[in-house]
């Protein structure tokens, strides 16, 4: 069998450099383009001096249009507001899509327009784009033309809240998501707020109210309960901790009515039942909670969870790498699926160890 | 005027010294004695060598006894149970005594032998005991004889929640605490968990249910609120993250009926109210959040708070440095004010800088 | 094809768990047998949580001959003096044997047991031993019965050094290598001296007269330069740097007469010359020197050097993963020559990325 | 006694913040104007957030001149050629000055020159200047109107070597120092090259020849051996290593004919005979090898040193923050000896701790 053609549209961010490394060790993709307004004219290896001998692509600047024509896929690793502009003349090509930004993540115009502050060029896409949780739209994804990969800390919030939302076992209105990010999820740039002497040691909120994944979690939760946008709006707080690579999500619920007998075992039942056909969630035995080490490097992501009888409050908790599973090698997951793929290949054996 | 002789039982672990670090330092104490059953006879600038030529002191394994007499101020940084036993044998000798263990900061025994999973020798000092935050009970503090040092998590929740808990602004029942501590927090031993390569890049929530802390917030919030302790519980989650000082409390609460016109600016202006003569709490301006790092090393604390609108839910900040503010430094103030010296002294330029 | 049987003894130590990192994602090796004394019954993932799913294997205290039996290659990476009395019970089994301990790198004996400071039990085997560099010594690898794998600090040294060893472009008496690796190179224990909080922010020599590789690499440097143990004695510093993964060695050497035109660019060319061949070793372009960050989790190494006029002194450089070229990802690099694979199989494309 | 006024111009940088650190702590100077050509107008606590409340001086931008009649010392923190202009509009206001660039730390215009490619305007400053390491020059300081406050790894080198220089120990043209620094010796600035995710886990050499610090030490050494410039010249390699501060040098040294009797325990006895009256120069016990960690944030260096009797070579180790020692609190010890306090005023007490 010959392999599928992928090429990434903006390949020097960080997303796009997971992205890359997953593909060069993909036994049934191969990279075609990998462009870069920035860096056109350089080997992606003199970008990522990690990557000599391992992919050294010139990176070009080719017109999308050209890059969807030679392509059977195309990743767009772009900044919101110019990915809703180039998807559409991918998608004419006849290319799949799988993009990372917000441009797509939403099914609601006016939430996706609220939050971005940005009129969308083409709502007319929002039904169409396949939300890119393998988890929860495989059967979509099969035949999507276009998936909207999801952002990083959507990603973590749903696989640890969709179990309960979906068997009606949580209040909906006490969703509470406290998160925390590695440093290379505010991306690749110069800018002191991310340098190594300002960064190390440090520990804050960002974006404490507002911050755009609140909407994404709040429609996304909502869908996993059978509503629609705007049933459900989620409390989300992000913060910044000292590590490159990672994520952790602590959410604070309360158990509904419909919830009997609720304790760490029932919980963790709840999540074995839910989960035990997923090989990239890894529901972890009773008592133990995920850590953000763990899955580092990879597309795994941990979920547990306990209740504290004295307040009765459910604590759910999930990790996974935010360039991992809440990005690059999610896609990567997602293109297994659009291209009738085990799901599991090129991703299953990729952990980073010590 | 002479110096106050203070001396440090149990000095060899971290907050011992950090206690050394800051005593070295201060114009009106000098160290007597420091003891340790582990290195008695070795230097503690062996121990720790960044003390070489800074405090040379040889540690010794006298008898509390002997130490109290020696000194005007005794400070134990022992295992809980341990103080227990040794603080009324310290007492004796007419001494004061600020304790670091869990031992003395409560006033509801039951409370105490539940969480600590211990009998209380002396339950009759509980009573006595002052708890050493001095924003809260500066003036218990001038006659005190036993001052019971506030633990690490529960000075930075009760620095965030005071203003709002006194005034009744906050629903009592809606109290979460999600909270991060650097390393130095779990103490100095050889134990794998805490190893350099099982630490770094590592991000977890440990002690999900029933850490111990949890009592004692909720205890010192149910007095805060003026009532007695049972009155309020807390829903409380530590996490570890990789750096080796500092503290972040991220606190989610509901405004009681009496809080009108709830915003970021109304919850800043009431720190900025309730704090406006405390030299070590840094109420920041609207609109920018704690980092750990600006206090690492240092005595200060740093507050502040926003207001969801869409959810209805406030959120507080608070950053210390674990084993200043949270601990050793923390105790320095409060013995500055014991002795009637400026409250400040010896630590108002104890920054870490760069 | 079937796949080949490997089985590691030892499995439960950093080294061990590269090497389940390496031969999980291997398509011509399937693990057999993980052995571990401490954690026989255990899953491997419960150990080290980053493998649950990927690696499960139950941890087993079998026999060293019964591992040996039912595999086609066995890997030990145990202590010296243990791994000299194991490796002969495996290799009676039939099997081939890669150890990772200092018991077989040395052809002369006097040298190994003046180095260990131990009587070596199988002197006898030294001789038919084969140092498990294939840059160096491919073609006995295809028939080694054992193989000993190299030392981190040798491996990054003799890389380094080899062209101008075996051209004789350098004096041999003035070989100065100071040399710097991450904390995993000390192992997986309980020792407050690598605890995070002792270690962060830590740079330190150690071992800094007598280390073993020091008669390590001044053996293999002899033999590039044609000569026998003993000819040469190279100087030799550790440090250790506050990072998991990853070494740099930087190398001081004096140009011999046979050296005409010594500048960046010749040494350059040089290396370019003589690795043109090799996968693993990046010659980096010149002016551009190697880091520890772009190999760190691969079986690469990066070297380049210059040439200080004003001294008269050539500076080689080197870096490496400690765990990868180091140990054992260049454990695996020799397995795919003892077995006839393709040198890269499993290793080409294994970075870490961001 | 009315405090010392002293003023900084480019206070903004990291050495500027460490400066301010201590100058707060500091029982006899006050700080006067904290000029910055970015940040005027703002607070300096705007831009070090880790000073509010400790120092909140609105930064200025004030001519050096007006800047030079209300103080008493001004302490320049430039970027060289910046500096020789300014310095002598500082001088002609009668202030005295530290400046921390290169720019009047050469005796020799030639090799300044040819160092920096610039063309000193005011070389006849060069004579005067006085170079600011209080362990060799504190005479000359008591009286000095320019001090040259020298470079990090010029103090770290020198203070190792100079016992043997001055004592003709060491053969003078066989010296190299292999150094190492913490990331803000790279200053405070927006650039990829020091972002968080590019500088953890790195660790690589850079400058690898003909850094400009190679010359001063070379000129510092030939003075110190009781030459002239350009006597010798020494071998210079810096690295980058991923932590905030702290610097570590490892020199390689032959004996002289001189030194009779080369051991471990004679280099530490000539360290200890050398700096007995220095209070800020730890000689280690015999044996025990310098570490970042113990000095970070202070004003110490730790030296120490080995003999490899099998190659002949002297080992130095030498350890200090490359921002206090290697800069700004060093700048402050010469600061207490300009002005005839005693030279550990506000330094002695200044460590980090755990």
């Amino acid at each position: 069998m010959s392999k599928f053609k992928v090429s990434i549209i903006g390949a020097t961010g960080y997303v796009g450099a997971e992205l890359v490394r997953g593909f060069v060790a993909h036994p049934d993709f191969e990279i075609k383009d990998l462009t870069s307004r920035s860096f056109a004219g350089k080997a992606f290896s003199d970008v990522y001096p990690v990557f000599r001998g391992v992919c050294d692509i010139v990176l070009s600047d080719k017109d999308p249009s050209e890059v969807g024509k030679e392509s059977d896929l195309v990743i767009t690793a772009l900044p919101h507001g110019v990915s809703s502009a180039t998807v559409p003349v991918l998608l004419e090509t006849g290319v799949r899509v799988i993009d990372h930004s917000g441009d797509f993540r939403y099914k609601d115009l006016a939430t996706y327009e609220k939050s971005y502050k940005l009129e969308h060029p083409h709502p007319e896409l929002l039904e169409e784009a396949v939300y890119g949780l393998p988890e929860f739209y495989r059967d979509e994804l099969g035949t999507a033309r276009l998936v909207a990969n999801p952002g990083c800390y959507p990603t973590c919030s749903l696989i640890a809240l969709a179990p309960f939302l979906k068997n009606n076992l949580i209040k909906k209105d006490t969703i509470i998501i406290d998160a925390v990010s590695g440093v290379s999820g505010a991306g690749r740039k110069a800018d002191l707020a991310y340098a190594f002497c300002e960064e190390d040691d440090s520990f804050k909120p960002y974006g404490v109210v507002g911050h755009r994944h609140t909407t994404e979690i709040s429609e996304k939760c909502s869908f996993l309960a059978g509503g629609k946008s705007g049933d459900i709006t989620v409390t989300f707080t992000p913060h910044l901790a000292p590590f490159k690579r990672g994520m952790l999500n602590t959410i604070y619920v309360r158990p509904s009515e419909d919830f009997k007998d609720v304790s760490a075992q029932t919980i963790n039942g709840i999540y074995q039942d839910f989960y035990k056909d997923e090989q990239f969630v890894r529901v972890l035995p009773e008592g133990t909670m995920p850590d953000v080490k763990a899955v580092a490097g990879s597309n795994y992501i941990e979920v547990n969870g306990v209740y504290d009888a004295d307040t009765g409050m459910i604590k759910l908790f999930a990790a996974q790498d935010n360039l991992g599973k809440g990005a690059a090698l999610q896609a990567i997951q997602a293109a297994n699926v659009m291209f009738g793929l085990p799901e599991e290949t090129g991703l299953k054996d990729m952990v980073r160890g010590v």
